[in-house]
């Protein structure tokens, strides 16, 4: 309508965007080369991490008789306790130490068009918890501690780009919620801004077109979850273009692409699936309330470490970072570590020919408004022996007992190397037959996650995760399947 | 795509919705009878207040030295004390009594089609603090006490249609907020659900088409703050059916209609409206926490009420309440009173032969999410006599200047009976040339508010109240002007 539309970049962002996913770039070798080049980069950035005693960490306060482990500035995050009552649920009463970080920071990648293209300013950055050194992280990781200088580091890069953007040349811009059963109430706000003029390339930057980066999705642990939160965040909910034809020759992944289309429906109209979670959220009777860190029955804690009684959950640990090609060299910090690999699955299935994901409809502690659509299954596995089992996940045997022929993704991607450990979940996605809907779960087609996910609060981050593994076989061959599940 | 697709009420809403608004009813004189019928039921339904001093209110612990007043059961609710940081605002900080009612109420319309026509079942309800007696209400206003039989009166008529409806018959369902600057993050489920079968018709109940509802609409005072509500949640956003041609007779109407339809585009694209809200939540430095009534620099207190010493802004009141025909014969509260009517008023113009409306993005301190879209102007003119000139509100002066002829509709409409005493709002649309957009500012095309109103926290109380009579003015001649604004 507006006179100048077709000189705005958002016009029509959807189909930039799938041709971008279609790109291999310029010369089809960039995954190669840039895997090369991060084996070059990785000598000069890194991070080498030892655990300390909680109790010994410099900066922070974390004596075992602390109320909540804070650092002296003030900033960064805190760790404080929770106690949750979850009325009616198989575990319907626990206590945790939680994350509480409640400042708004930012995930921003930053685009630009070469050649009628668009490609995305990557960075190859080092955290402490990233489990393999370097990973492939927004062009701005930043939180508001960040901007103020609060860790005493240099200006972050590129972070102009995302304070006031034009509006117009924002492509993504929503706050989205993190790990719900570790954060209270956290959310970031995840950005794809587009650039029209140039832009230097700072050294461990990289611009990679949405068919590169998807690609290095099938790797382990190289793109990062921030990464992988604003990918899932870009629109793409249109019908496939005429060069995602030839692709399209199986027919999973021709019903992918039709469920990328609005056009072709879904199981269930929208305002049925927005009935569900209004129903459920205004039903569900889940209270979080912040505790002392000192009343967690259940929990121990001495000068090292923080942990249940169980052995199972999680842990809170010291560890003392040093870093090369950052912005500050080293640092202590207390980091939430897991033992074994998460299990994210995602199960999918063709109906009248249009692929539909299970989603579940998870409550979550942490989480500002109740309850967010999840994969089918999200857990760690070993917990459920310290759980009655009522406590057992829906679905999970399905997904244990699943045709290795069935499995159409299988890569295991990390959590934020910044609060965790070398922790990570296995990403599934498996097409199975048409199963039941519990009241929990509802078969969603991609396009209706897409539409929810212009918006903040509906897609949980584990879900959104998967959302970007499911853009990613729509322009990629499933990779080999290698073996069953090894949950 | 299902098979059933046809049998589905929700397949084609948009257009029944649009066909019910076009409708005055089975013999066109609907709205007359049930004026007459409104006069017959008001001798036997009906409430008398009398104010009684706080202290001496049976039930309620309201005394002079009381941190908050509750109500002896526990439920209700409460009025406790708000201390607020809006850094940088005008007013940067204040404090104020708040009406704290944690549990999510439903309002709910019950819908059924009647040759062809949907129809809504309305009530005719008198609350204690309606101007004008009876007011036209949902067909279920009920809060979780209510349900739960806190007020020891009889069951909720009609509510088994709203707790657990048939997700296939639900056309709206979605939680939406109540005023921000008097609510303690206070927002209930406005739902609208299709029966299928007969529904037998209760004394004082009355099956009205949306046409029929919507001239009523203009009539001060009538139909009532939650009705207004949930009606502006009835999805409409559809290109206008054959029948619309001959309203949109006035250049004004047809701009509107094509502002209900989203292929005729939008000034600003969705995404960077999105954008804006990320932006200005994001950046906004709200903070409101709860403090004992005791703590209110400003306000006064005895036994009699609570106020401000200006006199301005608003009082909290005690209430004796006598009714016939409700559940219960009479009882005791609080409420809150304002001196004078509000005003609420939004400037509209056509952008490319399209009706936009200016938006006013505006944080409130009892919000759950910083801030939501209001009207162009929201306030209570009086209180700017306490506060400082840059207080007063952008485009006020527009408003309180506007040319007579520009006004399209000038109605005032009630608050909600149950908690406020007589307080309401005169509602403007006046058309205007397309004025410069602040950054506080945008217009917007009524299919994008459409879009957002879907979703839980995007538009106010007051947007929504004024989408309501947008809707209206679609399907009726503008009501005569009655001289310039008065506010």
């Amino acid at each position: 309508m507006p006179p100048s539309a077709s000189a705005r970049p958002q016009e029509n962002t959807e189909s930039r965007v799938i041709a971008s996913a279609l790109s291999r770039g310029p010369d089809g070798s960039g995954t190669a080369r840039f895997l090369a080049e991060r084996e070059r980069v990785a000598s000069r950035r890194w991070t080498r991490t030892t655990r300390v005693p909680l109790a010994e960490l410099t900066g922070w306060h974390c004596a075992p008789g602390a109320a909540a482990f804070t650092h002296e500035s003030g900033g960064f995050f805190a760790v404080e306790g929770l106690s949750v009552h979850a009325e009616g649920a198989a575990v319907p009463r626990w206590h945790q130490p939680i994350i509480h970080q409640p400042e708004v920071g930012i995930l921003g990648i930053l685009a630009r068009e070469f050649d009628g293209t668009l490609r995305f300013l990557m960075q190859l950055k080092a955290e402490p918890g990233n489990a393999g050194g370097l990973q492939l992280s927004p062009t701005v990781q930043a939180t508001r501690s960040n901007y103020l200088g609060l860790h005493r580091g240099r200006p972050v890069p590129y972070l102009e780009h995302f304070r006031n953007p034009d509006p117009e040349r924002v492509l993504v811009d929503v706050r989205q919620s993190e790990q719900g059963a570790w954060f209270l109430r956290k959310h970031n706000r995840n950005m794809v801004v587009e650039a029209t003029e140039d832009v230097p390339v700072l050294d461990g930057f990289h611009w990679l077109t949405l068919g590169q980066l998807e690609e290095l999705l099938f790797v382990d642990d190289l793109v990062n979850m921030d990464t992988r939160t604003v990918l899932a965040c870009l629109p793409r909910c249109g019908p496939p273009p005429a060069g995602a034809d030839a692709l399209a020759g199986d027919a999973f992944t021709a019903a992918l692409w039709r469920s990328l289309d609005p056009r072709q429906g879904a199981l269930h109209p929208m305002r049925s699936i927005l009935s569900w979670l209004t129903g459920t959220r205004t039903g569900t009777r889940l209270t979080a309330e912040r505790v002392p860190l000192t009343r967690l029955p259940g929990w121990e804690r001495d000068g090292e470490r923080l942990y249940h009684r169980s052995g199972r959950f999680f842990e809170i640990v010291g560890m003392r970072v040093e870093a090369a090609g950052r912005e500050v060299g080293g640092w202590d910090q207390p980091m939430l570590a897991v033992a074994g690999t998460g299990l994210l699955a995602l199960l999918v299935t063709r109906i009248n020919g249009v692929l539909h994901a299970l989603m579940h409809l998870r409550p979550e502690p942490g989480l500002r408004d109740v309850a967010e659509l999840a994969p089918t299954v999200q857990c760690h596995v070993d917990n459920y022996d310290a759980l009655p089992r009522a406590a057992r996940p829906r679905f999970l045997d399905v997904v244990l007992d699943a045709d290795p022929a069935g499995v159409r993704f299988d890569t295991r991607l990390s959590d934020e190397g910044g609060r965790f450990d070398r922790v990570g979940n296995r990403h599934l996605v498996i097409e199975t037959e048409r199963l039941p809907e519990p009241p929990s779960h509802r078969w969603m087609p991609v396009h209706q996650l897409g539409a929810l996910v212009d918006h903040s609060g509906y897609l949980n981050v584990q879900a959104r995760s998967l959302l970007a593994c499911l853009h990613a076989l729509a322009a990629h061959r499933p990779a080999p399947t290698r073996g069953g599940p090894r949950p």
